[in-house]
């Protein structure tokens, strides 16, 4: 998985860090099991601080995209990423909220929202369908 | 309009505030041109800090959806918010990625998330058609 980070950016480096490592989980180009690197190694290899990888891990595991094992070193989550359940359905919607009330503020349509969405989606399934 | 605050939650203050006035304005319960109340009332009438009112304001005003004059106070953009131009959907796009991608992790179809999306945009389209 090719590491991207925008380091002018306001976005904080350990969430830009740890958009990329769900995007590519999402894409499926790091499986269930499969291993990340070492904080200390990723930190070296992209050039940023361990603290900053250590906090984009520290949430990954909260959140349960990653283990962090003492022995294997952080994986992602064997059985999968935990699905969605109402908690998180409410709280994707709190999210979602004030970024509609915006676009309706801002005159983008619903067709349109939705069509950015839509767009979104493919390109995780695009992805997917290359890679099979 | 009226302003819920949940002080306890792990959002800030100002960015609740300022996304239950960008609701209100989205739902048409704050017209163009319409007065909002001073910093100094706001912050009295909900207990809260000047400062933390004052940032809602601000970034208000920085992202075009109230004008703060010193006599006539703080109003509503009487020419409507600006419309959403290509940097706002590019923008609005790099919010929605991580969502999506984390959405994908958790097996939320793209059928669903459009379904949630379809509901909050009608909230507004409702409450439009209702006040009207």
């Amino acid at each position: 998985m090719y590491i991207n980070l925008d380091l002018e950016a306001t976005e904080p480096i350990y969430t830009q860090l740890k958009n990329q490592i769900i995007a590519g989980i999402a894409r499926k180009e790091i499986l269930p099991g499969e291993g990340l690197p070492s904080v200390r190694s990723l930190a070296a290899d992209i050039g940023i601080n361990l603290h900053t990888v250590n906090k984009a891990y520290q949430q990954l595991k909260q959140e349960g995209f990653i283990l962090i094992h003492r022995q294997k070193g952080v994986v992602v989550h064997p059985d999968g990423v935990p699905k969605a359940d109402s908690d998180h359905i409410k709280q994707l919607k709190h999210i979602l909220h004030p970024l509609i009330a915006e676009s309706v503020c801002r005159d983008i349509s619903e067709k349109e929202f939705i069509q950015l969405c839509k767009g979104l989606y493919r390109e995780f399934q695009e992805e997917e369908g290359g890679e099979e």
